[in-house]
């Protein structure tokens, strides 16, 4: 088992990664100083895998738990599923030192986090993640969030989970589309801030693919260390955290003009990568030479790197206007200078970008 | 005007106190860094009285502002409102700079703030109280919520508003019976804390009915700073903030049974208060001639002291057990040791509850 401590000073937290753990998580919980009465929310197909034994794990340090099945997908992303969870924390009585557990992906996590952090003005929250991206993404950091149906995630809150449990294992089931959908996230790490996790990334490519304990346990852990480390710089996103952000402003505009449908977070997300690296050559930042490398590890791991054809130029100029973390309309990018180092870039042209977008 | 400066680190806010200082507030919110488009939130009778001064004084320094209008009472205070409040921003594009004004009592400030802490995960907050209520308790302190059906103020968060814009001038078309309401949580800090303020409201009586402005300054002022003095060493209700519960155990037992038809709050908390001060007695820890004081002074402000007649004891034992303060079932009560002076008491006993309510 490996851990790594996130300094947040009273809000700091551990997060474990290991292989076959979800059976010890029950004898960590009784360290905190929980009461009774904790909850856990999760999809049918993870719960069907994974919750006997987090349940039994549980239940036999003498907790009671209860069990809040949310339905898979997005759509269900939702403040109805919010509401369904404080009726059924409500019902079962969990007070102010209760904990709630989300055992799943990035949209439970992203539930039960916002959840647990407005229930009785907020109560101990323990993400187990289950897929590639969240143990490597969005399990940390403390962004919960549900979507409105003028945005995504428009609605959240910043609360830090009180433990993180990753059980390498879990990988296992998950569908590969989904799996290497994570692995952008761990190659958007590689560009921002370690050339050695990108190298890694590309000489150990089979052992990654074929999800070998020490290589996953190796890139968890660094994407893990990468994000801690920027999140306690600055945990509410007011500088430097931004640039966690690579990848995404195209990456959210794809994923917005085309419904959510046709990619995968992960998949957009990597083409945003490659475009926003193409749009800092065009501001003159980065060489041709580090953005053929960048191209060929997405494609290498089966991402997408290009735009879709046909994608309307100015709907997704439109789209990144109206992101929430654009201020006011002021465009702002992560733009990498070389694999390993980016640089925040604000007021970037529409210009700028219509010449990369049009030049693909 | 007076300045109160409430001292939480990064989340720091001043409370300003004066008259005729409505027309003033734009002025105000120019010197914080906002983007240009804010929100108010109010009720049609406050808005009606005083939307437009406040208004013309945001918009006056060019500032957009979209008017969020939520229904009088206790009954909005719901997720429904909520949500028609994170409508409204959505519509009106205001982004993660943008503020959001609450210009009423209570209701307004709880609902308001919570849509405002959860708005793109928190965005800033500015109250603008205009019960008296809300200017010595609810709009200090960061507590925010709504009520869900199976309890009060279960959903909320805490978020600290960045400014306080009391005007004293609002209570003049205050209700007579609202304005009592207040004065039972000013009698509070007197009991908790200050023996002087208690004096006070005992010598200056007609003074403080009157609503005479250097009375009201005093007392408002007063009560600001015991409960920003508190809030500061336990901002989330860890430890010592528990005292400013005193009379709110019992208080909002009382509302409940009474289906919060009865009594206003601070109806009912000043019945809590006199109930809690004879428990104390019951328990040792205060004398025949204080509770008697506690008890004329409530009564020489035209608000109740006893129990409504043929109160199930039982069930206001069960409703005190579910509050969320409760923790798994222990019963704690702040209880007075002289005027000015408290103790917080855990595992009070059913039996010597039952003696002092049937004592009544």
């Amino acid at each position: 088992m490996r851990k790594i401590r996130v300094e947040l000073g009273e809000r700091s937290y551990n997060i474990i990664i290991g292989h076959d753990i979800l059976s010890d998580i029950g004898r960590t919980l009784d360290r905190f100083e929980f009461s009774s009465s904790l909850a856990i929310v999760s999809n049918p197909t993870v719960y069907r895998l994974y919750g006997a034994v987090v349940s039994k794990s549980v239940t036999d340090e003498g907790f009671n738990l209860t069990e809040i099945i949310i339905p898979d997908g997005e759509e269900y992303k939702s403040l109805a599923s919010v509401q369904k969870i404080y009726d059924d924390l409500l019902r079962a009585k969990l007070d102010r030192r209760s904990a709630v557990i989300a055992l799943g992906g990035g949209v439970i996590g992203d539930i039960a986090g916002f959840a647990a952090s407005t229930y009785m003005r907020g109560i101990a929250f323990v993400q187990v993640p289950t897929t590639l991206l969240a143990q490597v993404d969005s399990s940390l950091g403390g962004k919960t969030g549900v979507n409105h149906e003028l945005g995504k995630n428009m609605i959240g809150t910043f609360w830090q989970p009180r433990l993180v449990w990753v059980d390498i294992d879990t990988l296992k089931t998950l569908p590969r589309r989904e799996f290497l959908s994570g692995i952008a996230e761990v190659i958007k790490y590689g560009v921002i801030w370690d050339a050695e996790l990108f190298n890694f990334l590309e000489s150990k490519r089979e052992e990654v693919l074929k999800i070998e304990r020490d290589s996953l346990k190796y890139i968890i852990g660094r994407s893990c260390e990468i994000k801690s480390e920027v999140v306690e710089k600055d945990e509410r996103e007011s500088g430097v955290r931004a640039i966690l952000n690579y990848g995404h402003t195209i990456g959210h505009a794809i994923e917005t003009v085309t419904g959510y449908k046709r990619y995968l977070h992960g998949e957009a997300v990597a083409i945003g990568m490659h475009v926003e690296a193409r749009l800092s050559r065009v501001l003159g930042f980065i060489e041709d030479a580090q953005i053929a490398r960048i191209k060929k590890l997405i494609e290498s791991y089966d991402l997408p790197s290009e735009m879709p054809a046909g994608t309307d130029f100015h709907g997704l100029l439109e789209t990144m206007k109206l992101d929430k973390k654009a201020a006011s309309g002021d465009l702002k990018f992560i733009l990498p200078e070389r694999i390993g180092a980016v640089k925040i870039q604000s007021g970037v042209s529409p210009e700028a970008i219509r010449e990369v977008l049009q030049g693909i």
